[in-house]
């Protein structure tokens, strides 16, 4: 009935993108041990009546604003527990304040719960704090990911509204390195209704339909605007796709195929201690991942967007959040 | 992979509710198709996005504010697109305009989906708005029902808590009747762990733990209370156990069993022209409900509280929103 029954805990679960999550993940038969942290106590309690009164068949729901109770006996985390961007906040001040609550949820899990199975870290900048948490959590690099999926799907929901077919019609769409306005969207691989993007954009149609060069560039700057513009419609940024996803990554883990890409800890190909959307393959090995495959123009924009990212993560080193790279191993072996 | 193609209608899909019902539905993989309608345009556009962003595999997912557009189509529909209560406004006030949402409802049925299978309406008071909605559709009792299983779940919530057992480990709690504080609590059926609720409060023992009258006398007030306590929790009104509870109602029509309360048209046993929460199967013939078993104590508050549902009904046949009974055959014929 549910895909484990071990222990998956949600932090940030008093949010709204936690709290779906913690629903959604048994709505979905994921798993029927779902614990949820949040240091707001109220408001988690009210997310936990809330999921009692769901009536989830052999549930078993617990909750603690106590992070060690919470994390204790955890096989499985998904981290939405951020602190949100405040009016007159820099985006400086808000990268500072996640990391540093990233560093803390990095020595809560080497604390709390060394075997973790896997954690994935989805509160912004994602890229970043799942580096940090990665490296003060001594776990190794497979065991920590992020979500890094959204821009890819917001790209493929935008060509299927342009070219008016379903959206499972539109194979390949990919976005890797940071995610953010750096991202690099691929052009490369992207099939509609079997057509390739390539073809479209030099001239053939798919269901009817072509595509410009303009229009494509519109495409890939609406994709870089998605999340602003969910805003924009609802008044709130995105909850309830951070949250499904999460969870579609997690069913990754625990034997489903996923398809998109995630956020992986990368040290090769001259792109090194870094954390960024790659395609990647999860199991119960944790994550895995491979060099994206594109254009020369998608490869040079994976490098722009991973300069884009080094400079971030400097930022940070910078604050003494994250130690400098030559200390790392001393923070996590696996790192050294 | 989801257990049906056919178009499932969430109404007011741009609100709490109603955006996590259309989640959820793809999420559980209980139908593929999800239209939804709100008269809120732009917020209607942001939930669509969002469910586009998730990337459902197969999803088709469509939206509108036109509402004939929406139910074209439809198999079955969901309903949470009530007005919310408003500063100032009385609770006779909110009766009136929901009644009157509701009776439009059951006329845009009627006009652009009478073949509906299963409609689930939960906007409240929704012993009234699904019987208003009933009246109006034309379609046979067994095709339109309510959500009433919350106060059932708060019930087996709040034992669970006293026992400190599991949720599932509480079985057989129900709540009958109207839907509010003239709920008509039962104790009959009721077992913890195995053991009567009955015999427990005659001074036996569940996990070791035992109950006085007072006490659960506090559970039934509990129970009354459980709305009111997730609004002093959360600063908001429970929008994820509606939404949930509603999904399992539709996978019960789907061939899943169902075994909580739902909100049944009654005409029998000297209970008439109503609709209340009663023990009801579902099943692709729609709902068909039996009658409640229980003490003496249980069948006299369910009697109290259909007495309160029927001053409920007449207020709105007052307003006009509802024919008077004898009329009822020119609406619907399938209550002559």
């Amino acid at each position: 009935m549910y895909l484990t029954d071990e222990k998956v805990v949600v932090l940030g679960a008093a949010g709204a993108i936690g709290s779906n999550l913690a629903q959604t993940l048994l709505a979905s038969g994921t798993t029927s041990n779902v614990g949820m942290y949040d240091p707001f106590a109220k408001g988690l309690e009210g997310t936990a009546e809330e999921l009692y009164h769901c009536g989830f068949p052999n549930a078993n729901v617990t909750w603690s604003d106590d992070i060690g109770e919470a994390l204790t006996g955890a096989s499985y985390i998904i981290s939405s527990g951020g602190a949100p961007r405040k009016e007159g906040m820099t985006r400086e001040d808000l990268l500072r304040d996640n990391a540093q609550i990233a560093k803390q949820l990095g020595l809560d899990i080497k604390k709390y719960c060394p075997e973790l199975k896997f954690g994935i870290i989805i509160f912004n900048p994602a890229d970043i704090t799942g580096l940090t948490a990665l490296v003060h959590s001594g776990l190794e690099p497979s065991r920590i990911a992020t979500l890094a999926a959204l821009d890819s799907t917001r790209l493929q929901t935008k060509l299927s509204q342009h070219f008016n077919v379903l959206q499972s019609k539109v194979t390949g769409c990919r976005t890797y390195g940071g995610h953010g306005e750096q991202m690099a969207v691929f052009k490369g691989g992207i099939k509609i209704d079997g057509v390739s993007l390539e073809g479209v954009l030099n001239g053939q149609t798919a269901n009817g339909i072509g595509m410009s060069a303009e229009e494509w560039a519109d495409v890939q700057a609406h994709t870089r605007g998605g999340g602003a513009r969910i805003i924009g419609l609802r008044g709130r940024s995105s909850f309830q796709s951070p949250a499904q996803q999460s969870v579609f990554m997690l069913r990754g883990v625990l034997g489903e195929s996923y398809e998109w890409p995630s956020g992986a800890y990368v040290n090769t190909n001259g792109m090194n201690h870094i954390m960024m959307g790659m395609p990647a393959t999860l199991s119960s090995d944790g994550i895995r991942y491979t060099m994206p495959e594109g254009t020369q123009d998608d490869l040079n924009a994976l490098k722009e967007s991973y300069e884009h990212v080094v400079a971030l993560r400097d930022e940070v080193i910078g604050a003494g959040i994250l130690p400098p790279l030559s200390e790392w191993g001393a923070s996590n072996p696996h790192l050294a």
